[in-house]
C-alpha cells in the first residue's frame, strides 16, 4: 500500500543523489552571498557551445523547426554522425543503427530499458559514473562493480571480467575516456574484452562521450572505438562534452543491427523525440569553423592537466595514472586529509573550491579520493591550487 | 544468455510501436512522392510556437543559455509554473513540486520510475494515449486496461475503479481532456476518483497536458486540475499542445510533497536537466502576448471541432459524446467499412488522408473506431470530409 514504508518504488532506496548537484548548488549559494569560488566539481566543460552551432541553432528557430520529429532523430543529423564516424574513425556505421537522444542521459535510458531484465545486472568500474548503475536500478537491473585501481589502469581487463561474472551478469559497461579518472581504453584491452563478452553471449556498453577531449603525445584527438573491434556493441555518445552542448541535451546511441526495432519502439513511446531545435543546430557541429574552436579548445584542456597534475601532486595528492583524457584528476588525498566527503566540504566552505568526493563514483577507496575538474582557466586553476596548499596547511 | 531468444529484456513483447508515428512516417513518403496529404494523424498543433516564445529562445541563444541547469529545472521556469496555477486556477502550489522535464514524456517516465513495483500496476483507459501502459511496462509495471464507453463519457469512475481494482493494483491513471477522446472529467467526478483511490491508499496520476484547449460553451479555457481537489496527486503538464512548443521537448510535473526528495534524485540521475533553451524560452509562454496568440487558436480549434464533428456524422460515423477537449475525434467507423487498421491504410493510400486507427489506443472495440486530429484549417478539412465520403463511396 501507498502509505506504508517505503512510500514509493522500493528499489529507489539504492538510488544515491548525484552528490554533485548538491555540491553544485551550495557552490552557486555561497557564490550569490559574494563567494569567489573555483569551480571543479560539474563535469561540463566552461566554453560556451561553438559559435557555428549557436548560429545553427538560431537559423532553425527562424526556419520554425520547432516540431516533433522523427523519433529516433532527423535523418540528416544520423547521416551527419554517419560521415562523422567515416572521416574521424573510418569506419561504415549505417545511419539506421545511430539514435539521436536527449544526451547521453536518453541514449543510458534507451540502452537500460532494452536490456535489463529484473534482477540481472551489467559489471562496470568502480570508481565510474554514478547514473550508469543507477539507470539500470531503476529499470530494475544492477550495475555490478568491479574495484579497479591503478594496476589496470583504474579499467576492466579481461581477467576482471571473468573473475567477476555471476549467474546473473548480462554483460560489460565500460567507459572510455573514463569519468573520474580519465582513463582509456588500449585497442588490444578493447578487443580482449569485446571477444571475451561476445564468447559469453553478453551484452556489451561502451561509453564514448568523452571522445575527442584526449590528450596523447601525438597531439592528435583521435580515441580507439569499440566500433573498430566489433559491432555487436552499443555505443553511448554526447554533443556535451567536446562538442560544447550541455544544455541543449543531446548525444547519441550506436547500436547493433539486431536491436533496432526494439530501440525505435522505445524511443517512440519514451521520448517522442529529442529536441528539434538541437538537432539542427547539431548539424553544423561537426564543420570545419567548429572542429577548428573545438581542437582549440582541446588543447587548452592538455595545457590545464599538463599544470594541473604536477600542481597537485607537488601538494601530496597521489595520482599513479596520469589521466589521458576527458577533463577530470582522479586523486589520492595527502595523508592525514581524513574522510574525502568532509575534505570537500570543507574546502568548499572555507576556501570556495568546489570539487567531488570520490564517493560520488562509488564505494572502493572512495573515502581517500577526490576528482578535480579542469574546466577553469589557467589562472583560476593557479588560484586553486593556492587555495588547496592553505587548506592543506 | 543473450543470443537466446528474446535477445533483448523480456517484457519489450508487450511494448507496441506507436503506430501513428509509422503512418506519419508512410504519409511524409507519399508526400515526397508528390502526394497532397491532409495531415489528420498526428497529436501535434498545425500552429507554430508563438512568437514571443521563439523570441525569447532566440534570446536565451544570445545571452549563451547553453549550460547545464538544475535537474528540476531553472527555479524561474518552476516560480512561473507556480504563478500560472494561481493566476489560472487560483491554486497555490509551491515551486518545489513543479519539476520541469523533457515534454510530458519526461515527466511520465519520472512517474513510472518513481511509483513501479515489478509486476504492480495503474489502472488506465482502454481507448487511451499508448505510451502510458508502455512507460509503466518500460518499468515493469503493468498499465490495466478498464474499457470505456460512452455511458461514462469514456472516462473512468470511482464505480469503475472498484470493479477493475486487483491485489497488484496500486493507483491509477487519469487524462483529461483525454487522448484519442477528447474526454473532459468533471469536478464531481474526479472528487469521487480522488477520495476513493486515497481510500485504497493507491496514487492518482492525472494527465493534464490538453489543459487550456477546452471548448465549452462558456468559450472559457478554464479546466479542472486535479489540484483543485487534492494535493496528494501526481499531474503531468506540458508546453507542447496549448502553449505549441512540440519540438521544444518541455513539460513539467507537478508531485506530492512526500515524492520531492525521491524525484529529485530520479531526476538528477536520468535526466541531468532538461534543454536549458527551451527552459528559459517558456519563460515566455504565460505572457499576455503569447496568452493572446493560443486563445485565437483555441479559438480556431473550436470551429474545426463544431465543423469535423457534424461533418463526419453525417459521413456515417458515430460520435456518440462531443468531444469538450484537446483536437481529436474518436468516431466509430460506419457499418460495412471494415477494420480500422486497413481502412486507415487504404484512406491514406488512395485518398492521401492520414488518420489512426483505433488499435493505437488499445483493445476495446479498436478494430471498429479512428481518430481524427484536427490540426488542419478549415479549407483542409474541408477537403478531407470530400476525400472520405469518395472512399467510403
Amino acid at each position: 500500500m501507498a502509505k506504508d514504508t517505503p512510500i514509493y518504488a522500493r528499489r529507489l532506496g539504492e538510488i544515491q543523489p548525484f552528490r554533485v548537484m548538491k555540491l553544485l548548488a551550495r557552490a552557486n549559494e555561497l557564490e550569490k552571498q559574494g563567494g569567489n569560488v573555483i569551480h571543479m566539481e560539474v563535469g561540463e566543460p566552461d566554453f560556451p557551445t561553438p559559435k557555428p552551432i549557436v548560429q545553427a541553432g538560431q537559423q532553425a528557430l527562424l526556419e520554425g523547426r520547432t516540431r516533433y520529429t522523427p523519433a529516433p532523430g532527423i535523418p540528416e543529423l544520423r547521416e551527419a554522425v554517419s560521415s562523422y564516424y567515416r572521416s574521424e574513425y573510418d569506419l561504415d556505421i549505417s545511419p539506421q543503427r545511430i539514435f539521436i537522444t536527449a544526451g547521453a542521459s536518453g541514449a543510458l535510458l534507451l540502452t537500460s530499458a532494452l536490456l535489463m531484465n529484473h534482477g540481472e545486472g551489467l559489471l562496470m568500474t568502480d570508481p565510474g559514473y554514478p547514473c550508469n548503475r543507477h539507470f539500470l536500478k531503476a529499470f530494475h537491473g544492477e550495475g555490478q562493480l568491479v574495484p579497479v585501481t591503478p594496476s589496470t589502469n583504474y579499467q576492466l581487463t579481461a581477467e576482471l571480467v571473468s573473475r567477476y561474472w555471476q549467474a546473473n551478469t548480462r554483460g560489460v559497461l565500460l567507459a572510455s575516456p573514463a569519468n573520474p579518472t580519465g582513463a582509456v581504453l588500449d585497442q588490444p584491452t578493447l578487443r580482449q574484452l569485446y571477444e571475451l563478452v561476445q564468447n559469453k553471449h553478453g551484452y556489451l556498453v561502451v561509453d564514448e562521450i568523452y571522445h575527442g577531449l584526449i590528450y596523447q603525445q601525438t597531439g592528435k584527438r583521435r580515441n580507439v572505438s569499440v566500433l573498430e573491434v566489433g559491432q555487436e556493441a552499443f555505443v553511448i555518445n554526447s554533443f556535451s562534452k567536446y562538442f560544447g552542448m550541455t544544455g541543449w541535451r543531446l548525444g547519441w546511441l550506436v547500436a547493433p543491427t539486431s536491436a533496432i526495432e526494439e530501440l525505435d519502439k522505445l524511443a517512440q513511446n519514451l521520448f517522442i523525440c529529442p529536441s528539434s531545435i538541437a538537432q539542427y543546430a547539431a548539424l553544423s557541429a561537426f564543420s570545419a569553423a567548429s572542429l577548428e574552436i573545438m581542437e582549440k579548445q582541446r588543447a587548452a584542456f592538455a595545457e590545464r592537466r599538463d599544470f594541473l597534475v604536477p600542481g597537485l601532486k607537488k601538494l601530496g595528492f597521489s595520482i599513479p595514472v596520469t589521466p589521458e583524457g576527458a577533463f577530470y584528476v582522479y586523486a589520492g588525498l595527502p595523508p592525514g586529509s581524513g574522510l574525502s566527503e568532509r575534505f570537500c566540504d570543507d574546502l568548499l566552505e572555507q576556501y570556495l573550491v568546489a570539487i567531488t568526493p570520490g564517493t560520488d563514483f562509488g564505494f572502493h577507496l572512495a573515502d581517500e579520493h577526490v576528482r578535480f575538474t579542469y574546466a577553469e582557466d589557467m589562472t583560476r586553476l593557479a588560484e586553486a591550487l593556492e587555495r588547496i596548499e592553505k587548506a592543506l596547511g
